[in-house]
């Protein structure tokens, strides 16, 4: 179909197939995001949340600290990252399709906390990050398939609930334009599965 | 009472008392985070989730991003909050007790996301960042009275749920040490009600 009818194609064969899309390698399903208002508000339709799709890159995270008297000693490296990482040379050399870049640096109060995938850990000194229990990995969730806006509610909830009745912790990253989920690298077959299921039925949730 | 045995006081008095501290000019319930063991495996306090204490400051918080190619204009400014703005005077000239620093500058896939106060962003060039919808200012929620430990899980659906039942949108960061909801600076109030009636009466949220 053509690209600028794919939103309606789906929207319609929504109702009588289960979509997916492939995502490095795993299928995900996927849901129109841009059905009509008229559309939601007819019916069954209008009550049901948008269930929006999810990305599950195949790159292992960290959450890091890292004592504020040694950021001097990175100070390069972190220079590196955040101003020169975007080159299409090292895009195209060090990342696949089913990757997703994600580096992120905050100053709270005078503690420092950091994300980023094993790939730019491997770039900083090993011995001044540390991880509060050593050397756990965490996998992505991307949610949404498009940036999402900002009057949407209840987005991490969807995830974030789940997530909290099975019993899995998670880290939840919300930027300008998607929000994300860090779940432990052992519960991430668990995950897909939950959310698979979630998008095949929504009503049962 | 002294500081060592607070927790035990609170505790002990919780049975009997809603226990508040004031933050902000805002009373925040608070609750003993060193209940020992023993306490929770007893009745129906075991089934019951700790209900973190919540923290909320009155420092404005903008979320933003940035074309990639005008980062260059910007770095200055970056390093500068990134590695210089831990000095003790600035912090004691700048902000009070009820203020929470919190700058967070994310690198995903190309694109860039920034989370800062209106303090920092005055120090940056006003043309540059932008937000989605022009203007809008966010309150901080920091969930925990200290750090969370790694093996929590569902501390943001306790928060993301009511607010998404209430169709109050909001931005979740999840760093090393604490959660963190923004939430639109219009919604306080009923969030800081919601909150304040979740911790009173854990079992009717």
């Amino acid at each position: 179909v053509k690209e600028k009818d794919l939103s309606v194609v789906i929207s319609t064969l929504e109702e009588e197939f289960n979509i997916y899309k492939e995502v490095g390698g795993e299928s995900v399903p996927i849901h129109c995001q841009d059905v009509p208002n008229g559309l939601q508000k007819n019916g069954k339709e209008a009550i049901q949340p948008t269930v929006h799709p999810v990305v599950i890159p195949k790159n292992q995270f960290c959450v890091m600290s890292l004592d504020p008297d040694t950021l001097p000693s990175i100070a390069t490296t972190l220079i590196d990252v955040l101003f020169y990482s975007n080159s299409p040379k090292e895009d195209a050399a060090n990342q696949g399709l089913d990757c997703i870049k994600f580096f992120s640096f905050s100053l709270i109060d005078g503690y420092i906390s950091l994300v980023m995938d094993t790939e730019a850990q491997r770039q900083f000194p090993a011995d001044l990050l540390f991880t509060s229990s050593s050397g756990e990995l965490w996998r992505m969730v991307r949610i949404g398939g498009q940036p999402l806006g900002f009057d949407e509610c209840g987005i991490v909830a969807q995830i974030s609930q789940p997530l909290a009745d099975s019993d899995i912790s998670a880290y939840y990253i919300s930027t300008f334009s998607f929000d994300h989920a860090l779940v432990p690298e052992e519960d991430i077959v668990s995950v897909t599965d939950m959310l698979q299921h979630q998008r095949k039925d929504p009503a049962a949730s």
